[in-house]
């Protein structure tokens, strides 16, 4: 069978999805190609923290109804050294900007409704994916789909298909540059159906290790520990987990934290991973595709989302007017952004964690610049805006792109 | 001979002359003991660069008269990637402070000039000192000077005698516990009567390395470039050294540099070095004999004068109305502002700096960073309270100093 439209999107996360809903809303004609069911996007537990960028994105793709009646607007996060807690005052410290904890699973869910409601041309189970010609004028897409084989030709292909996904992989090796940092360490994850043990989030340096206490609403709780990548999910009975939980968020926290079974447990690695540049031919790539955070910051679906709101206006600019400047720009212009929240993530994770090669003095830092930022409103208000997101000018003014590295 | 006064103070450098006169104005008595060459101790090229506290600390000791009219007020400073330029508005972005560009060896010979010309006990050219009985209640120091042994009988001992003095050697081993970061590299510096590139510092980030335009005054500058520790002097012939500058400094710098012969040039290591406590017994460390700091920006100097300022308030309360309250307080406090200091010099020079083992990932984190903070009004206010030094406020608030640090 062979199809055509004009954006071929290769995957169903929510970067792929909510880029289709945006270019929907926009008159360009796409079709989604997903690899896995639609059970099994839909469950994928995931981040829970949506930048107020990505929240308008979501409104402007019309599938933000339901993020508004249960997603819950923070205004601040907690950070703790050692178990003692103090506040950064988001909202106040960046002029009225805050952030929404929204689970990615009910974005995804949100999306994937949207598109079923509209019959939108959306495809689970979508087998043996492959790019072709994407530097000619005549890129196809092939797979495989309910027993038959597939071709889908179009004007341009949009790579959201994760780090190991087709897209990335089928540029040609010698024109992509990769930088990447692995991080010694995991985080075990817990999803429990109780009430968090705060109404915002706490970011737990604690000399036994990181700990984070989340939450997707208000009686289902998200926490996770700092555990090394040898360690095996069962040794870590639930009660083992709450107990290691109370001790690294300190007592304040632990006072209030309510156990309960887990409905979820997982340990993952950590990873910084950049790949340049994230076009190729009639090829763009967003999202995980081309560069993972490790979660310390919740920039992943973040960044996911404001690359598609970049290729979703370039796309635009170039069907409504037929101009290619923006998709021209479009590689420079998300790793600009790109580069900024590796640096925050890298950063946040490098605060808050312990890190088995760390001696005295590395601690000594660690405690000085976390008491530094407890002393200063300065500190906290770089740290705030850095969270709810940086404003779109700080990757897109003047001369801010990042420069090529320069060997020496 | 035998003698007494009420402190004995180790150390004619910058730290312990500013606090026998502080003292001095207080109407406690002191003699200062110093191992080196009146001649030598006033040649020593240092540090150029004084926080506002600094200069109120030097006026407090009636020692700020040429200071005030040949110190060059500096009310920002500039910072370069890849030779091109930003500002960071100290003056705007702190609210109204500031630094002086007055050089050490300035201020070394103002308080030298002034304990000469009031016949202060200033001693140099002491040999052998020693201290004793710390912890009893009859500290004395022991000394050879002109050919005779001294006895000096005190009530307390102020070590200033720098980082391989006697006064932290004087300390029981099992009592210090002692941080340490050794950098991979030094900076290769060069003094010379010529006018300076500009009328602010500026900090390069270059891939080539580091680099820093100073100055002492208009018509003398202080230049360095960071080089590997393995680098002999005899290697950089002015000529060689002023082109690398050019390089690193960048186009717009190198077009106002003027260039001559060196009248100091010499290659000095970077380290981050802390002893806790800065106490034992009747003995206060004050400066490097505690703590040390890499120069990037240029914090040695300052800190040394906040521990003097503070140890001389304790001693002057211990005196006036009796109470060791803040004596008994002053490692503490000392320390608490110590670390941050720390934290900024560690963060700056691992910003500004090449490392050996940078790979790509970490190089870009240096280049985000930078345009973070060339983008950032809030990042570069950041670095600007840092550089002016932080509110007292800031080190002694709640809960503020330092946690001790706990193996896991």
């Amino acid at each position: 069978m062979r199809d055509r439209t004009q954006v071929a999107i290769i995957g169903a996360g929510p970067a792929g999805l909510l880029l289709s809903q945006l270019l929907h809303r926009a008159g360009v004609d796409c079709v989604v190609l997903e690899r896995k069911s639609q059970s099994y996007v839909e469950g994928r537990i995931r981040a829970g923290v949506l930048e107020q960028g990505t929240v308008e994105l979501l409104e402007r793709a019309g599938v933000a109804d339901r993020l508004h009646r249960e997603g819950l607007p923070h205004h601040g996060f907690r950070m703790a050294l050692d178990g003692e807690l103090f506040r950064i005052d988001m909202h106040g410290l960046t002029g009225g900007s805050s952030v929404t904890v929204y689970g990615q699973t009910e974005v995804t869910q949100d999306l994937i409704q949207a598109h079923q409601s509209r019959g939108a041309p959306l495809h689970f189970e979508a087998e043996d994916v492959a790019l072709h010609e994407l530097e000619g004028g005549r890129p196809h897409v092939t797979y495989r789909h309910g027993g038959a084989e597939h071709r889908l030709d179009c004007d341009y292909v949009a790579g959201c298909d994760g780090y190991h996904g087709v897209s990335r992989a089928s540029m040609p090796a010698d024109l992509l540059r990769v930088f990447e940092r692995v991080y010694p360490f995991g985080w075990l994850g817990i999803l429990a159906d109780v009430p968090p043990c705060d109404d915002e989030l706490i970011y737990s340096n604690h000399h036994r290790g990181f700990a984070l206490a989340s939450m997707r609403s208000p009686t289902r709780s998200r926490y996770y520990v700092q555990v090394p990548l040898t360690e095996k999910l069962e040794d870590w009975p639930d009660e083992r987990l709450w107990d290691e939980l109370a001790l690294r968020l300190g007592p304040e926290a632990a006072a209030r934290m309510t156990r309960g079974p887990a409905i979820e447990k997982s340990i993952a690695p950590l990873r910084s991973f950049v790949a340049e540049p994230m076009r190729h031919g009639r090829l763009f790539l967003a999202g995980d595709a081309a560069h993972i955070v490790p979660p310390t910051g919740a920039k992943g679906l973040n960044l996911a989302a404001a690359d598609v709101g970049l290729l979703a206006e370039a796309l635009t600019a170039r069907y409504r007017s037929g101009t290619v400047a923006e998709l021209d720009l479009y590689s420079q212009r998300a790793l600009a952004r790109v580069w900024m929240a590796e640096r925050f993530s890298w950063w946040f994770t490098g605060l808050t964690h312990r890190f088995p090669e760390m001696d005295d003095f590395a601690r000594r830092m660690q405690v000085a610049e976390l008491s530094y930022i407890r002393a200063s409103a300065r500190a906290q208000a770089v740290v705030a805006e850095n969270y709810v997101g940086l404003p779109r000018a700080y990757a897109l003014g003047a001369g801010i792109a990042p420069r090529p590295v320069v060997a020496a």
